[in-house]
């Protein structure tokens, strides 16, 4: 990262990056409203670091479409992330005390506010996207409700919550690696597709620019698994921010269960050629997608 | 119940509510459908019964309104309120075996999938919200989004969550009137009004009709919320289809524990009549909903 082209790439992730936090600030009711603890735990779980990826995705691939229309979609995608991590550590499920280097939703608030704070962060997404501006004329409202049917979508059965359910059900089965990649574009990959095709939608790509970031948000939904497996496989808790480690332990299947430790790393080099190769045609963006796709597989943590 | 007009009242609901099964029973993924459990457990909790109340006061209150534009909604805020059902009778929360006269979702299908199922309730509902149809013109679709904003609202802090996080934090705590008033208008109160007043906004209701409808949501709100406390004081699981005396026994604010069993009544009583005066100034939907305000106001279960 010394040559000037990417200094600049590194500053733009930065700026937006400091864009999406406060937008994700302002989007949260203050900690002492009305009632009880709920919106402290909200905010701690959102506003509690992470590298907010999705949100990045979804600004690098709207290009520079209006923040107005761009900016509640990227705030939306990380309530819902976030809203699945707090329900994925819950002790009926992956029963996690670490994320992101702090305790648990559960841990500091109890179960009960962790259920309610995770349903409250995945109401209050789709209820940002409803709000609409009044002024905004029918193709933006329309591209508004159709990344918002994406983005339903990716967080259902099909996606995000399938996913979870297969990862749960899959503990301590032999799972085959047709069905380990099944999970996690279930899992992982719907939401990063809605990230990367919503923010398309969102700023009107052509339908070969649309098939482009399809191609782009399939090879980076893998490549994000396959490096967490890898990470799990061979980091430590104070690097990770979570439980390492987890994954063997539980019996679970992962790429480098099933491929090994070298073979899973290939993999994960291959996927983001594949990512950088389409997204080649873009006009747009290309330039931030491609270093956020780096950032996934070259990340230690 | 046996003059002319009144069975046909009868017949119009019993048709209404035979439409808004179908439509539930269309709205999800089959029971075999992938992955693992989550359509059977999301289909257990969503068709097991359930008076309806909810999507029927969005089909009154939307009068004549074209079913494509009005039945997802009344779809919607019958997955939310179920939703808020399954998660609200989790151990974590209130703990109930029993709803709808059958064992509760955790009981059936554990405590990671009945968190799961309501997750997957609750996207299913936005999602649903988001499928607007390609030929709909800008008033149709600017009408699905404001109910959708509506709704969301009314579901989360300042609505059905923040209603049951003050309740859970409410146990055994001293709660005065006006605390237990703002409390139920939160927890049961918003839902009812986002599906009278949303109705409203599908049918393009004018500004007196809004506030017709306004008036009638805020006295049913609490009248839904009364006569629940009066019933869980006065009858047995039998009839509830739920654990009965559960109230006191969690030692938990109740409109019979405050006013005592005779004035919770009486006010019940003072709130159909309230809300019955509220719409006599409508011209569509106005026997319907009066017909639902009294079998909330008069209901044994």
């Amino acid at each position: 990262m010394s040559d000037p082209e990417a200094v600049v790439v590194r500053l733009s992730l930065e700026r937006l990056r400091r864009e999406v936090e406060q937008a994700l600030h302002d989007a949260l009711p203050p900690e002492d409203a009305w009632p009880g603890t709920i919106h402290r735990a909200v905010r701690y779980s959102l506003l509690g670091g992470g590298k907010r990826v999705r949100p990045l995705l979804v600004l690098a691939a709207a290009g520079g479409a209006d923040a107005q229309e761009v900016m509640p979609f990227a705030v939306a995608v990380e309530m819902i992330h976030t809203y699945s991590l707090v329900h994925d550590d819950l002790p009926a499920m992956d029963d996690d005390d670490l994320r992101r280097g702090r305790p648990t939703s559960h841990k500091v608030f109890g179960e009960a506010i962790a259920i309610l704070a995770g349903d409250a962060l995945l109401t209050r997404a789709f209820h940002l996207l409803a709000e609409v501006p009044r002024g905004w004329d029918g193709e933006q409202v329309r591209r508004r409700v159709d990344a918002t049917a994406l983005l339903g979508e990716a967080c259902g059965t099909g996606g995000l919550i399938g996913g979870q359910v297969e990862d749960l059900e899959s503990e301590g089965r032999a799972v085959d690696a047709g069905a380990l990649e099944r999970l996690h574009r279930a899992k992982t990959g719907a939401l990063l597709r809605a990230c990367v095709v919503g923010g398309g939608i969102l700023r009107g790509a052509s339908p070969a620019e649309r098939a482009a970031l399809e191609a782009y948000a399939s090879a980076i939904g893998l490549a994000f698994q396959v490096v967490d497996d890898v990470l799990d496989a061979t980091e430590g808790a104070d690097q990770l921010g979570k439980t390492a480690g987890k994954d063997a332990a539980a019996d679970k299947a992962t790429y480098v269960k099933i491929h090994g430790l070298e073979a899973s790393k290939a993999l994960a080099a291959r996927l983001l050629a594949e990512a950088l190769a389409a997204i080649e045609p873009l006009a747009a963006g290309r330039t931030l997608l491609a270093a956020l796709a780096r950032g996934i597989v070259e990340r230690r943590a």
